[in-house]
């Protein structure tokens, strides 16, 4: 048997992947007096009269939700709510595991952004952060910056994992390579979640203290360089557009790879070739992330010159999996009790993950996704960031 | 420290009462392949293309989310969508350690009944069933109303999970007292959530096979006799008046108790004094179901010659709680598969409720809330009911 039908199988065997727990025993009345009526009256009215309180009585602060419209699954495209449940449920499983904290899927039978942002508030009383996950584009972008202010940490991963442990990834490959960010000519193929994410962490020089200033930046599309006032911009690739090529640069994928650096693929498979990478500047490195099929194989790339080559496949070095990101990610913000990512959280989850490699070398520029120290090391890097931005729930005055 | 503080002491010590364990092994890559990317595409695939897979092959199957507004929680009234946490999550550990169930809080804030409809329509794909708690009348009325048809059982138990066991209660003191239910005289105190559940479980005569007809029923407010055209009467309660009441019958509280055989109590504490008892027709039974201090205490009750008493205290004998209902009930709902809860599953509950006790007793009318086997008999008998009901999903053919 293959893999998916390994996985079908293991999937039927244990319907499902995770299940509830109680914390409190429930075996004699005075348990079931403590645990719910009439004791549990108390508890709850510690809440109403000082909100706080629920981090400390309930399951919230120790919660994630992990949401879903089904809309975008894999590169399996709209698979709808229920169909995406087996992805939301894994990561779950993965937030227990790497995190050890309590995640829960929830898959939305609704399209309409604004009503998808109205069901996450009304059900964020519930949990300490929401993990929004497999959600087309562009609603991707309105539904998450419409829930920064709701109280407690919103993220959609697509975006800001991958975006996370991809620049984690370059800054190694700079190190290994002897290079400042500052001297990188940087491409970037594909203007969807993980696209506008990274080009936002990359150039937001000036205005934050964190920030991650490249030498250059391109960002392409099917159409070539995205650049400002093209024909059918969206308003996400007029943003691009103007926070990276206000010169109004044209050109194919192919023709602004020439001198880059660093190329960062996170669109579609199968796009470039050996005699591509050759055109780039000293020392190419490669992150080809589109999955199943990278924009090019890494034996490619290296014939083409690459020093450093990275995927999104766990069955080649250098991957780039957002596990190593967003475990420590809501750690670090339930921990802190955060009310929101700031910027400066995800910096340090970067800085974090990128000192969790020693010396990086070609073959080894991430920690491995099963390097257990590496969401610890995030959480406290991220808690901490957030204490200093703070944007942190007051704990309750004992 | 008495029960309230002990109540608080324990929730702070396990931040609250349920957490989620991971299912499914995820120590090497290849568990990571199976459970997550890539493997996880082929159950997707599976539930898109068979939506019945999703009780296969995730957790749908086995999970009941426990959705309250905190608009009505316990006998602290409105104290919103946080403070009811606890309560909700008390809840889900009952599932867990009464029937096995997965299940999960889910607060909203959010108050338009509308709204409400919309959210639990919209999250129904992530779960099995839905558990409707502490929402206010005549709202819950509403809500529970318009979430009949989708494709999931929805149950509000303030309602029906207090209504099942009180009338397996009553069937057992019929019992006891040798009388058939038709040679009955009741009388209900309380129009709310319990109220009106009792009222249409008991005078459905006729329309259903399953059905408990009592002799004579009658059911009091703050203001007396319901009645059809009462000034004021709100949609629920000219419902309860043209079951009940087409002749009119006027007075008060007091004023029909005379002579009645069953006073079912579903309001306020301290009404009612050993003579209104006395006031009753043949051996009486009392069901004084107020929190903390029922209509009558049960010494009183028996000075007035009540032949059997219940409270929903776990003090007294004969406590009605509705931990004997809503595993079961959901338990036989989840392995049918229901679309939703029928009158026949209602009372197959409090069938199966009322034969796990051999030969009723005055001090043992219901059996404890500790013994285990009374949800598997109830959800053996829900389930039954479920399929002769013919409101099951249909396994998907292998």
């Amino acid at each position: 048997m293959d893999i998916y039908d390994r996985s079908l199988a293991r999937h039927r065997e244990t319907r499902g992947k995770i299940e509830i727990h109680s914390r409190m025993r429930l075996e004699s009345q005075d348990d079931l007096s403590l645990a719910y009526t009439p004791g549990v009256a108390r508890p709850c009215e510690e809440i109403a009269a000082h909100p706080g309180a629920a981090w400390d009585l309930t399951w919230k602060g120790r919660t994630v939700a992990v949401v879903s419209d089904g809309s975008a699954v894999l590169g399996l495209g709209d698979i709808g709510p229920m169909g995406s449940l087996p992805v939301m449920e894994g990561k779950a499983a993965l937030f227990r595991e790497f995190a050890g904290i309590d995640a829960v899927p929830v898959v939305l039978d609704e399209r309409d952004p604004q009503k998808i942002i109205d069901i996450v508030k009304a059900i964020s009383p519930t949990y300490g952060g929401i993990n929004l996950e497999d959600i087309s584009g562009p609603r991707c972008f309105e539904i998450e910056d419409a829930l920064q202010d709701i109280g407690i940490p919103v993220l959609h991963d697509d975006q800001h994992g991958t975006a996370i442990v991809l620049l984690a990834a370059v800054m190694n490959a700079a190190r290994l390579t002897k290079r400042t960010l500052g001297q990188l000519n940087v491409v970037i193929n594909g203007a969807g979640a993980a696209g506008r994410a990274i080009c936002r962490l990359l150039t937001c020089t000036g205005q934050d203290p964190h920030c991650i200033p490249v030498g250059k930046l391109r960002v392409c599309d099917s159409k070539g360089v995205i650049y400002p006032g093209r024909d059918h911009n969206t308003g996400v690739k007029e943003e691009i557009a103007e926070l990276t090529n206000t010169a109004g640069e044209r050109g194919s994928l192919r023709d602004v790879l020439v001198g880059a650096h660093v190329f960062i693929g996170v669109s579609k498979g199968g796009l470039l070739q050996a005699k591509d990478i050759e055109s780039m500047g000293h020392q190419p490195i490669v992150f080809a992330m589109a999955n199943p099929v990278p924009e090019i194989m890494p034996d490619e790339a290296r014939a083409g010159g690459a020093v450093v080559v990275g995927t999104g496949r766990s069955d080649f070095p250098n991957q780039v999996n957002n596990v190593l990101a967003f475990p420590g990610l809501f750690r670090g913000a339930l921990e802190s009790r955060a009310r929101k990512f700031t910027p400066g959280m995800k910096f340090a989850a970067i800085q974090a993950i990128t000192s969790c490699v020693g010396e990086p070398t070609a073959e080894m520029i991430l920690p491995s996704p099963f390097d257990r120290s590496v969401a610890v090391r995030v959480a406290n890097a991220v808690a901490a960031a957030a204490r200093a931005d703070r944007v942190c729930h007051q704990h309750k005055p004992e």
